[in-house]
């Protein structure tokens, strides 16, 4: 492009009036380009401070862009739907939902770090500092009652230590999820795949309201869109891109779940699910991501364990690297458990070191090793487990 | 040693008739020398081609066997208790027992594998051949009626593809075990913790008999010996020893399955659990084996795909590697998952190989995706599961 050229261009990029846009309004028009996805954005933030300067770049500044596509650039230099562009930002306004910008302090970090991050999120409600701490619980629309009660039992927990329950707001464990948090008085966000305008599924509506008030409902379709079940894979990656790890209460074996699941890994999330008993087709989507790698949870701990260990002293769960014996261990217990605490003994050697007689010593062996507190080693030798 | 105190030593020993004695007479005399233990044993067997060829061999000679205790050379040297050994054979011999030693090509291959192998075992009834596929169920004595279900379940399937359960014969899931293996025409192997002439527990009398007939019992304790708890240890490295893997169905968190379960893992054999509810208390313990590594069982496939993998293409469960889509797939299916198969491709590139509207391509994806035979790369792109 020459040097006229380029004049002309800035010529026509003033007259179409982009600079007086809001900000908003210039994110909300990047979606609104043709081809351009969240891959392209990527692309568009990692070159520009605000990539939104892609409506006032050149030809020739777009295509420094690396890796952009051809048919991006030119659906950016020819973009002019700004008049729909208003219209959207007007329905937002009147659905009470602000647009937080890829751009903006309040964006979530964690997903801010994931391989598509929308460039904006609907938002109802608000986020808070506090939501960097975030737990997803998602499972089946027909949960059983164990599932619920699991559901509620590591909700309420989860809670009650200050972490974020995020899911999808669907029937069944979804529900019960974001229903739980916000009763112990917890923060939850519900990501939907419609519109954050529409409180999908209707028997939602109330909790609907409840997440809007005392936390966030979430999506990145424009508002309106209706719940199609095509948005749910991609609303899927936004459930796990704000949390730490996901947990599987119950899920069939093609439940939608599993992709959370599968999402969350990719973007180096913890996976959890929790099990059930065999022969429960609920059951059988969690007992799969288990043998694949996935921590079984009974607890909230479980979960604490793996992604915020240094939680877990504090709360009185003290380390597991030495072991104490009960309070009501007998002296005979502790002397013996004391002696293979240093060095693996066989039990005659145990009975010459302790004083003890052999029927004495082999009940004390025995007692302690089935409490887990030693285990025998090859050459019927015993030693204290840590 | 100089010649004549050699020659006066081999005098001595032929006055003690050691040579005339029975072949598993001196195997029981073996087992009687203070001192020697299963590991000693092992270092004897390694040295001697018959280990009982200790009896007749001089000090020095006993001298050169690496690593042997010098008191157990003594007690070699003086061991004169060849009528309670007598006395002993006579007593397996009334029980109806045979002593399997451990240079019978009867004794189990497997078990010789272990570090502390028994020198040889009370048998009643007969290992086959067959007894080489063998898998251990246990569990816990106080079994649930869910967990009854499972432990019968796997069984009867293991039983019906030729597998021997091998179990305690305790109340509870072992007994299941013996019990369904039984049921469905198959091979069970008990394992005592006391001599087995002894029907213990005595509730299981009946059982103790079919599986005589039709299996085996199996001990390492004198004709006679009370079921203490401190055998149910060494007894349990048996039950591990004797098979492939173990698979624990209910364990409470003290439970002694887990300890065979650890014993399993020492002798590099394959550790399962049955999960349940989150909970009941007797799956506490199956649930920490999960989570420490053991493998989470569903069916007989889950077990046979670990140990014997070949079996699985034979039973008609075919390859996992190149995925097929079900029959009733429809041509729309199959040509997006063909398509998939060959590279990972963005929803535009589907739709543009295909030839499909948007629409019908969304619902492909998402339905394929569902059922788990494609999954979503970053950037958007879709790859067919293998």
């Amino acid at each position: 492009m020459n040097t006229i050229d380029a004049a002309t261009s800035f010529a026509k990029k003033a007259a179409a009036a982009v600079p007086v846009q809001r900000d908003d309004a210039r994110w909300v028009a990047l979606s609104r380009v043709k081809g351009l996805g969240c891959v392209s954005f990527k692309k568009l933030a990692a070159h520009f401070i605000d990539p939104t300067q892609a409506f006032s770049a050149s030809a020739a500044e777009l295509a420094e862009v690396p890796q952009l596509d051809h048919d991006v650039i030119d659906a950016l230099l020819k973009f002019s739907h700004w008049d729909e562009v208003s219209e959207e930002l007007r329905r937002a306004e009147r659905a009470g939902a602000r647009i937080v910008l890829f751009s903006d302090p309040n964006y979530p970090e964690r997903l801010r770090m994931i391989s598509d991050p929308p460039p904006f999120l609907y938002v109802k409600g608000e986020f808070k500092a506090s939501d960097e701490k975030a737990v997803a619980i998602v499972g089946s629309r027909s949960a059983s009652d164990y599932g619920r009660r699991v559901a509620r039992d590591l909700c309420r927990g989860l809670a009650s230590i200050g972490f974020t329950v995020v899911s999808g707001m669907a029937l069944g464990i979804d529900g019960v999820a974001h229903d739980s948090a916000l009763n112990a008085g917890g923060r939850t966000i519900a990501v939907l795949g419609c519109g954050v305008d529409r409180a999908y599924p209707p028997d939602h509506g109330k909790l609907y309201h409840r997440i809007c008030e005392k936390g966030a409902v979430v999506s990145e379709l424009p508002i309106g869109t209706r719940p199609m079940s095509y948005h749910f894979p991609a609303r899927n990656r936004l459930i796990s891109g704000l949390s730490l790890g996901v947990v599987v209460v119950e899920a069939t074996e093609k439940s939608g779940s599993l992709i959370t699941a599968t999402l969350a890994l990719e973007q180096g999330r913890e996976v959890f699910a929790v099990p059930g008993e065999v022969g429960s087709s609920r059951s059988r989507g969690a007992h799969r991501l288990i043998r694949q790698g996935a921590k079984l949870v009974e607890s909230v701990d479980d979960i604490i364990e793996e992604i915020a260990p240094q939680l877990l002293p504090r709360r009185g769960d003290v380390a597991k690297e030495t072991r104490q014996l009960p309070e009501n261990a007998s002296d005979g217990a502790r002397k013996v458990f004391g002696l293979l605490q240093e060095r693996a003994l066989q039990i005659d050697e145990v009975i010459e070191a302790s004083g003890f007689t052999p029927p004495r010593v082999s009940e004390i062996l025995l007692e302690l090793e089935l409490q887990g507190y030693l285990r025998q080693l090859p050459g019927k030798r015993y030693i204290a487990e840590r």
